[in-house]
């Protein structure tokens, strides 16, 4: 069981043809064995478990049997060609295994074996394997792998068991992904195929989650990465399982430090690497985990196709405690529990006469007892005015407990089915499993055993619902160059739209007060240094020549400079600040910044990001993820500021052909934007220099 | 499957002893059934299944047998006396079986019957009710109760399975309770006793609560609760079981809107009654759980004796992937996943020589597979170096899936469960059960299924560790009178020993020019009015005399005064604006609040509160509860606050004898503080009037 995964290098993946790997007419596992605690047994007893599609070779060095089936001594005995072989040796012998398996022509090569690149020039072995694989027309997967499955094609070669479902996992951890398999077993749910990377030295993560968009039995996918690596392949990837209408659920790690530095990542300062990985969530339409647990219950309503109309959830309970529980929790998860309209209270009313006041939640109390079927009409009165149905409590254990109810509480589940057929129905249910239960699950109503993972899922399938994928760049390496002089930055900034206070560079006191007095109203001066607030180099609220001179004066003895720049200070009341930058992370490129300016935008970490460029549709959706959106509408009496003229400012900066922008502030009043300070830094690579 | 509780009436409760109730020498069932969906069914066939232990007598006017017991047709066919008397007749005859069981000389009666406060008349019914069941000595729990569990004394009179077990459930919803036990269950936990309280005509959940204390086979409980009527006694009840080392997880409904009108909670306008419930919570040192998954996996957990000693966890995986994502739920959680000193380095690296480089998370990648004894090897090695070892990953399915390693796995599980008497051991594993699983279970390591739930439960036993129960005055409603002037108010707050900047009433122009002149700086005009900042009362920064007299006569004029508050403006620089009130909860009492004043108090909405009065010890732990705390210690240079000063006055807001204070703001700076601005209403009980 490891996730090892240190092989740097890699032969650049095209989107060649993987059916020799999900599809092959023959497959030889070396290294079979019979000792159910060694992989080679795992791998020896998947395979022949498809023996009835392909033909299987077994192999070991031992020879004897395995299974009871008799094993070559090598891939060299078996004579005829194998598609597949699955290489399960010490890393000390991969190599020899790999060579013997191009030579009988394996167009696909799954590599279990850990270690390979820990071998003393183990990362040149490995490229060394991959291009030979590649020059013979075949592809490898691995090392490090912990197997790879497709049900429909009965093709198990992976430790641990897999049960047949609407899934595909694509894995950076075979572990990880074993886990969110028998999670997605105990919903009742299952595999349409597994595929554990490892160190990807040829075939990538991107490229197989690629591949699911065309697998017909994937009708929700889970990728769980430690790093991208290829991140045009992940939003090329993710956006063909958009359009295919799979929807991605995403589970990632590196949201804490330790998390972070345990995969490897990286953080950066207000915002890190996840926010990123989030943003590019968003830009592709693909929907983020936490947990294992969270990513198996979220696949699989997705893939149930459960699909909320709206946030508005309406919750039926037979206990007045859990529905009321269920309102809390599903508050916490983003979704609305809202009062019900009067045509479904009527309607409510009419389903059940002796129940109690329709209240959302409906609680039947004793009316579900009294008439099983009680669930079905309450479900079935409010499923027009609810985005979802959530039913909560005891349902699906009256026969676990009654036997005798068991008859009358599936006729209901059946009916509940049919119901699912036109709103969105998730249940939770006190029962894990009873025969009410399996037929819920066998008509396509997901069911959790706890109130959290049923809601989480809900407001997750609504994300999904509701995500739009857009259009970003291909994301290109970009160093940072020089910072731009202050004047030059300003007039990128006026270049590229965004308002700037009227200034010029004086070389002297004179014409320092000579440019004061061009306009109304206060001046500011400032030196033209990396770090000018620091240095001291910033003078506000200059008001008289004397106070402009003598202000001069000081800023260029003091800091040994020739000139300093002379600025209208903006004086308008009212005004919110905001910080807006651009800067390019390592993996995704270009992103954009928005939040709260000021000396306390790190205090209240009030910040959002999405990939760049946004257009001003997508800066307007930013402002209003800010927790303080309200104050930009008019806060407590004072007005709101020019939002238009913000959101041009936003998506100006999104599309600046620099390498760091940063404006801090951008102050933005009711009659529009003006940057007083900004930090440009050019970039290296020759197109993204002004 | 009712939580009815519409009940209102009720009799005082006192400390009566409750043995009839928990201990009878003799139970009758009266509405026994043979139809498992019933309840007469479970309620009969439980107090069957005790019947070793004491006489069971089932009735049901019907006659014949029962569990093939034969029947009697009424209690007054009894002829001996009965302790107990289960009352599961329909609502109409609940009055004649009480009045029958009393004259039986029954001292407890169990009212499972649902309807009976809806009955014509039906709330003066269950007083009186209640009033003869006390006038005969006896007591009555109900009705709409769900019924009682009490394990040792194989006393079962509920509907459902309970598996015996260390944790004691109070339930406001039977069905919720019934869902606790049941997830009790499923981590190989289970219920010392269990008691759904219904409408509480007479015993109540706090005395229910209370009687844990002393119950020897409970070691933690869960209190769930949708209000709490008897606050002194909830307080006390929470107190006793924290003096007893029994800890107590409260799990409530209220946390949201439609949460808390479906349990007819209210909240507030910057902070809901759950907030207050929460410092209830904190006061008593309670913990409280937001669904009944994280109470079970809490209460289990703390039932089992985990004491995390500090915050700081070691995470031992068998994969990367899994560790990595251990540390980051191990942070949202609030635990630190931190590198592991140099001497537990050594320990790991001579423990498992072969492994990877010893971090923290710890991960074993193929050693754990190579040698299961690495398992408890490095679980052994970290020990000392941390508040609690965590195990997350494949450990306890090896022998599910291999069973010839099922031996070596439990070998290991020993290992463990020997060093879990040295460092809390919380383990997630990818088997729900299994050989080694039970090992674990069994040796009082909790065992889950997920790593959330794991990590959220570690954490919760930590905030009990944490926490410190205090002593806080019993509740006494509270009416608010009249507000005081503002002159009475600054008086008010200055005789509290709470610093207010200086300031005269000035009936005339003059009279404002000359109190303005016996203080340097600017001055401010109040109106002393309800609402003077919206009606434009209050005129700040008033540097002459012209500004002033100017003032003066303005707001005499247009607001028809006599006279108006003089006061000298506090124009320190560097000074962070707060909020600090007291208020009455109606059900909690008196209750002290901070929060980030100013403007945008709201937006942020950055506010503690706790249960008043508070110690300046008590006012500090506030302090650092705030997400604004860092500026109060200086941000980003400027200088810190004077935090004693600060934590003066809130303690001393705390005990203020009014019904409500509110400064907004008091402004701290780095030598002292001002209250600038006070709201304060009067109390109209006499002992709360100023």
């Amino acid at each position: 069981m490891t996730a090892a995964d240190t092989f740097t290098g890699r032969v650049e993946p095209v989107a060649d043809d993987l059916s020799p790997l999900w599809a092959p007419r023959s497959v030889a596992v070396v290294g079979a064995s019979d000792n159910p605690a060694k992989w080679g047994y795992w791998l020896a007893s998947g395979a022949l478990s498809g023996g009835g599609r392909r033909a299987v070779h077994l192999v070991n060095h031992r020879g004897g049997s395995v299974c009871g089936v008799p094993v070559a001594r090598s891939l060299r005995e078996l004579g005829g060609p194998v598609d597949l072989t699955a290489v399960v040796v010490p890393a000390a012998v991969v190599e020899e295994t790999v060579t013997d398996a191009l030579d009988l022509g394996s167009r696909a090569l799954l590599v279990i074996s850990d270690g390979v690149q820990r071998l003393p020039g183990g990362s040149a072995l490995l490229r060394d394997l991959a291009r030979r694989a590649r020059e013979a027309g075949a592809r490898l997967l691995g090392p490090s792998s912990l197997g790879i499955v497709d049900s429909a094609q009965e093709l198990r070669l992976a430790w641990g068991h897999f049960t047949p479902g609407p899934v595909g996992i694509v894995t950076q951890s075979g572990q990880v992904g074993s886990e969110l398999a028998h999670l997605l077993h105990r919903h009742g749910s299952g595999v349409s195929r597994f595929a554990s990377v490892g160190a990807q030295a040829d075939i990538t993560f991107e490229e197989l989650l690629a591949g699911l968009a065309a697998h017909p039995a994937t009708t929700a996918v889970i990728g769980y990465l430690e790093g991208v690596r290829d991140a045009a392949g992940f939003l090329s990837a993710a956006r063909a399982l958009r359009a295919a209408g799979k929807p991605l659920v995403v589970l990632a790690v590196g949201d804490s430090a330790a998390g972070s530095a345990a995969a490897r990542s990286h953080t950066g300062a207000l915002t890190g690497s996840m926010d990123v990985l989030d943003a590019a969530c968003r830009a592709v339409g693909a929907v983020r985990a936490r947990t294992p647990a969270e990513a198996a219950a979220l696949a699989h309503a997705l893939a149930a196709g459960v699909r909320p109309r709206s946030d508005r959830i309406v919750v039926v309970s037979d206990s007045g405690g859990q529905g009321a529980l269920a309102a809390d929790v599903a508050a916490a998860a983003g979704l609305r529990v809202t009062p019900l309209g009067s045509g479904t209270r009527a309607r409510l009313a009419e389903a059940l006469p002796d129940g109690p006041a329709p209240g959302n939640p409906v609680d039947l109390a004793g009316a579900g007892e009294q008439d099983l079927s009680s669930y079905a009409a309450a479900a079935e009165a409010v499923a027009s005015d609810a985005g979802a149905v959530v039913l909560t409590g005891y349902f699906g254990r009256f026969g676990v407990d009654s036997p005798g109810l068991g008859e009358a509480e599936c006729a209901v589940a059946h009916r509940l089915t049919r119901l699912a057929r036109t709103v969105p129905v998730v249940v939770h249910s006190m029962a894990e499993d009873g025969p009410a239960v399996n037929v819920l699950v066998r008509g396509g109503i997901p069911v959790f055993s706890d109130v959290e993972t049923t809601l989480r899922a809900v407001a997750g399938c609504l994300r999904w619902e509701r995500a739009v994928a857009r259009d970003v760049p291909a994301p290109a390496p970009v160093g940072e160059g020089d910072r731009c002089s202050y004047p030059a930055a300003r007039e990128m900034l006026r270049e590229a739209g965004i308002p700037v206070p009227e200034a010029g560079t004086a070389r002297s006191a004179e014409e320092a007060v000579t440019l004061a007095g061009s306009w109304p109203g206060a001046t500011v001066l400032k030196a033209d240094l990396d770090h000018k607030t620091e240095a001291g180099g910033v003078v506000l609220g200059l008001r008289t020549a004397g106070e402009v001179a003598a202000a001069h004066r000081d800023l260029t003895a003091r800091l040994g400079l020739d000139s300093v720049v002379v600025e209208r200070m903006d004086e308008r009341a009212g005004v919110v600040e905001v910080l807006v930058g651009m800067r390019h992370d390592p993996v995704f490129g270009r992103v954009v910044v928005v939040s709260s300016g000021g000396v306390e935008a790190e205090l209240w970490r009030d910040t959002v990001l999405e990939l760049a460029p946004v257009d001003e549709a997508g800066a307007t959706a930013m402002l209003t993820r800010l927790r303080s959106h309200p104050r930009l509408l008019g806060w407590r009496g004072a007005p709101g500021v020019d939002i238009p003229a913000l959101t041009r400012a936003i998506a100006a900066v999104s599309r600046m052909p620099v390498a760091t922008c940063e404006i801090n502030p951008l102050r933005a009043g009711a009659d529009g934007v003006l940057a007083v300070d900004a930090l440009v830094f050019r970039g290296h690579s020759e197109e993204e220099t002004a």
